[in-house]
């Protein structure tokens, strides 16, 4: 039962491929505060080299002579480093080096979510082979140490749900419009321009990033065999101030929520913005933070909230997985968890259709006798009963573009698509309604 | 570096000693549940033993032909159990057992937290002496796998403070207090209905009980050496419906905070009521949760929220452990940390007078002039300075008991002290302040 016996104060030698935003925070804290990392691995954690691309590039740390190189073959070819933190963004160029770094006998962390999401199969099959490990809790949800919590701290349950702010951008972008009342495109770029953005938003706002860590966690937390692309995915893009300001009049927040939820033997996910009740502990994550809700049958409703992304936040997460590697827990709990293994998936993804839900819906219709009837009478015909809806009288603009809000008792998304498409026929509503579940 | 392989489907065999409300839920998951373990764990953590006090008393477990037993030797005599879970209440018993338990070479689990604060030292020197680990996630904060968080998931921090909701008995009566509007002694008596309190709630309206959880995470986060008594507390007993009134028109709530704050090399620790700004996610934890928030030097703000007690939550942070234990994890934990150690404390005790925070003070004067000068007087002679006050009209009850509300830029604890001894004496203000942190 006892591991080897840890040997105080040897030096474990490691090295950083990619010396980015991260990497060169992971650098800082090996340097500046070997202590801490001393004192909870029980020896000395060495940074032996750090591998860039361009060594004239300027950096934000002060490497000892000798660490920085270009040559990742002074990492694989040294047998002394045993562990790597590997930082290369991007997925072919990452997979390659991985699979280096795990042919060459190390141990690797990495934060690449967008690797593990496509190769995983591949890489944890590749690593378990060799009697390597691979840790990656920076990769979802940045210093919030979600993939430990999951994987090792809540073992004792079934999971049955994961609700998570898993893209600070997305969760920015939504603050800043709500909160200063400006337009989609102005809080882009204000986004931009604080760097939560990147200068092509798309993966971020489009949801992709937000599937991405789902289908990590999703294998995690319930054994699903899931690619990110298959998960169902809603942008922040067509989201109006109009919207925002009536979920505030019904006391509800927008926010950009990745969902699996368990029911019976199928796991239903889904990334999109969803109203959240005003006085839920997930309404109060503001601007860059993220934040997870899960629900374990043993263990009730737990919530984590903290930094998804920066540099040091992150970097906090990959030294403590480079810790955990170093002493012996990752290579324990790789080996138990058996992850992206050949081991029959335990869940089934749910048919969308079938899921059940609360909707916001908004149409924007013309002021006329009939057109309230018209609309009811199409959801009533899928079943979709009406938990309260808004009509404002209209003071100012055009009174052929009225919004009308509808908030529905639980039905399902197939319901809901077929109600919304006899909808959308009618002369009188104007553009395709607005459509946003409500979160439990 | 690799622990010594793992060997697949396994038995491991296990015990519990106690079989109460959490013992019960642990038989429950081993019994019930056994895949998850056997999944978690790379091989079957099977019930060999649960010893009670009295055999005939009805269990809300079916325990399987041979496990019940009253005799402890069948446990500390039986070589093939490894691991045992160690739930008596108390702590002189808790603390001969824990001995006797490993002192016949098993790794323990523990959810007793009086047991650690008293004993702590001398049981994880024992433990290390026979080479035996301990793991006590589930002593402080119940179903928040906190414990493994700080001494784990965040080991590349330095741990600035800690402010925990850590008692739920006390959250539970102010939540009550605040949303049905009724006295603390209304509240305690619907928490005792509900099983929220016990017949005799004194350790946990006092402080005592946070208290001893805060010196337990202030032990592992910041290496302190601090016995929970040394701890200053202020119980919830005095609490008006009149401050969660005011609290709330001033944008806050009231929470009973356990706290620990590093200044330099010294460490602020004291449990009382705080005012919580109603827009942060501590103030939003209803009910029995609990929640921790953390601040770290790489991570930045960190949340955890959740059961803070209860059969099954608090049986899912044991199995966790027992989990960690059974596969090795906690061995190597248990000995990097060195916890409760000969090493010297990290940190030393902040003399509570130097440390610095903003207050809420409410008078009860009489309604005649000179009085707020008087008041203001005595605080401004200290140098402290007023954020704002409150003075309402009197429309009914007596006019010569007036509630007067200051809320103080930052001081500290001592100037306070004085200006409050001060104020004391004026003939016109008629009992002590109300005192209260708020928290930044």
């Amino acid at each position: 039962m006892a591991p080897e016996s840890i040997k105080r104060m040897e030096k474990t030698k490691v090295a950083i491929v990619g010396l980015g935003t991260v990497g060169t925070g992971v650098a800082r804290l090996l340097l500046d505060h070997g202590e801490r990392t001393t004192r909870h691995a029980g020896r000395s954690i060495w940074l032996e080299k750090a591998v860039v691309r361009d060594l004239n590039k300027p950096r934000d740390v002060e490497l000892p002579e000798g660490v920085l190189t270009d040559r990742l073959e002074e990492v694989t070819d040294n047998d002394e480093i045993e562990c790597v933190v590997q930082l290369v963004g991007g997925v072919e160029a990452a997979r390659s080096i991985m699979i280096q770094l795990l042919e060459s006998g190390k141990d690797v962390v990495t934060a690449n979510k967008a690797l593990l999401a496509e190769y995983g199969a591949e890489l944890f099959d590749r690593a378990r082979e060799l009697g390597r490990s691979i840790a990656f809790d920076a990769a979802v949800a940045g210093g919030i140490p979600i993939v430990t919590n999951i994987g090792q701290c809540l073992s004792a349950n079934r999971i049955e749900s994961i609700h998570g702010i898993l893209n600070g951008t997305c969760n920015f972008i939504i603050s800043q419009m709500e909160e200063q009342g400006i337009s989609y495109h102005e809080a882009v770029e204000e986004a931009q321009r604080r760097g939560y953005a990147e200068a092509d938003p798309t993966m971020d706002v489009d949801g992709s990033d937000a599937a991405q860590k789902l289908a990590i966690l999703s294998h995690l937390a319930f054994g699903a065999r899931v690619h990110w692309k298959d998960i169902s995915r809603q942008g922040i893009e067509s989201l109006s101030p109009t919207d925002l300001r009536f979920a505030g009049e019904l006391g509800y927040r927008l926010k950009s929520l990745a969902v699996a939820r368990l029911e019976g033997d199928e796991l239903e996910l889904h990334v999109g913005t969803q109203l959240v009740r005003r006085d839920s502990p997930l309404a109060e994550v503001g601007g860059a933070y993220n934040a997870i809700r899960l629900v374990g049958d043993a263990v009730g409703r737990v919530w984590f909230h903290g930094m998804g992304a920066g540099r040091m936040p992150t970097a906090s997460a990959v030294v403590a997985d480079l810790i955990d590697s170093v002493v012996g827990r990752t290579a324990i709990t790789f080996r138990t968890l058996q992850l992206w293994s050949e081991r029959p998936a335990r869940v089934l993804p749910k048919p969308s259709a079938t899921a059940a839900t609360r909707y916001y819906l908004r149409f924007t219709v013309q002021d006329h006798p009939g057109v309230l009837a018209d609309i009811t009478g199409a959801l009533s015909k899928q079943d979709i009963s009406i938990a309260s809806f808004i009509q404002h009288e209209q003071h100012e603009g055009p009174s052929d573009r009225i919004p009308l809000i509808i908030m529905t008792h639980q039905t399902t998304v197939g319901a809901a698509d077929r109600a919304l498409a006899e909808i959308h026929q009618l002369e009188m509503v104007h553009e395709p309604a607005m459509r946003l579940r409500i979160l439990d």
